[in-house]
């Protein structure tokens, strides 16, 4: 599974610091980390200020892969910062994301065709948000047909079921499961993306909703996950789904983990 | 979710010796322990020598029972024992288990019905352990006939999908999974629990893969589970995945738990 590591995102008062001062060091410090920890894809948030997105997320992922040989999933939904960035970015870069709302795909679309990008695409619509399981798969569906309209295949895609908070939503939990289990059923060949920490906004010890969840989810068909990596317990989880699942022969994966000291 | 506690059972030594000896104290100081962690039901296996089961399995019972207000889960295939056992035990009783296998059920069925128990059914119809997942569903299907004859009703049964170990059988895990699945289906009344900790049998760190496999298991509609409640972060799972599949309202009970301090 693709574990994209979330934490160099300017919302986070540090990140954000480090952006501003051109701290270098800081950012290779949090690729590094998260490079160690088993990513295999950093994201790059730089969204300050849009003005200045473009040569903020250009500076970011040239900072990130002056460290780590990874690809950067360029979190931005200003086609301006990713014309900037797409071009010093090594390798296959991703984009997060797109969605099927006026405006917030059709400049997108071609860069990720020009540049070869994956491609996070939530699952909202021409009307927004969603409000359940089908109007998601609806959105799917109709992002798919875009893509396809400019040449980005089905697996360049990782769709993401946009959770909502289970404090304030009692079928929150249950419509993420059931998006993932119907997307994985309807698209075969593309893949399954989530921020799944939304889910337990609002409530204590988030960490332990966001453990148990991740199975749940890749149990339904995920196949990746916009996770902290550098959190050991959220990662052994991870490998130990992964070898649940049959996705890692005779366990190897999860044998090679925990000679690592990494399963806690 | 029914939590079945597993930890009084003949095949730990220490338990083994203090059936032997006959010390209650040791016995009631598990029950109290599991009683205290969230176990809804407290198993007791006394699987020794037949010869002497159902006087250690009686014995067994009221010391549970004379330290915990819950009721036991009678954890043995020999009717002599469950026939000496079941009359000492307070309150609605459970049998753990069932198949669908000549000579393992024809005494106990009569038993569970006199005194109206709930029944673990082993997904194992006549023809031995099951090769894949229609045949699990096909023996409960079968028991769930046996049973019906003799007048126990579907809300008493418990089918667990016997799960096979993830080290030796890849499959093992999506096959468990898809069982609970079509348990579910096909048996809304019904109630499914499992043995879960079979799954990581041979492998390191088995807690760590236990612990991952429960929401998966959860999510797929199991609602009971035979695990060690003392374990915390095990049970921070179980409160985690009810929040999470909407079956806790308004996170009550997580928020509860994390009050407690018995979230980690």
């Amino acid at each position: 599974m693709l574990v994209i590591g979330e934490r160099i995102n300017a919302t986070r008062k540090r990140i954000r610091k480090a952006i501003l001062g051109r701290d270098a060091d800081r950012i290779r410090q949090e690729a590094r980390a998260q490079a160690d920890a088993g990513a295999d894809c950093i994201d790059a948030n730089a969204g300050i200020e849009a003005d200045r997105e473009p040569d903020d997320l250009r500076w970011l992922v040239e900072a990130i892969q002056s460290e780590v040989d990874l690809p950067v999933a360029l979190d931005s939904t200003n086609a301006e910062a990713l014309r900037a960035a797409l071009p010093v970015h090594q390798g296959e870069p991703m984009i997060n994301s797109i969605t099927g709302e006026a405006g917030r795909h059709e400049a997108v679309l071609p860069l990720a065709r020009e540049h070869n990008a994956r491609l996070v695409a939530l699952t909202i619509g021409p009307d927004g948000m969603p409000t359940n399981v089908d109007e998601r798969l609806a959105a799917a569906h109709q992002i798919a047909e875009l893509a396809a309209g400019h040449g980005v295949a089905l697996d360049r895609l990782y769709f993401d079921p946009v959770i909502y908070t289970a404090a304030t939503d009692g079928d929150a939990g249950r419509s993420a499961i059931e998006t993932v289990r119907r997307l994985r059923e309807d698209f075969p060949d593309a893949h399954i993306t989530c921020g799944l920490s939304n889910i337990s906004f609002g409530l204590p010890h988030r960490n332990v909703l966001n453990r148990a969840f991740l199975p749940m989810l890749l149990a339904a068909g995920l196949d990746s996950a916009i996770i902290d990596p550098t959190e050991p317990q959220m990662m052994a989880m991870v490998v130990a789904a992964e070898a649940l699942l049959g996705r890692d022969d005779f366990c190897m994966n999860y044998i090679a983990a925990e000679r690592a000291g990494r399963l806690t």
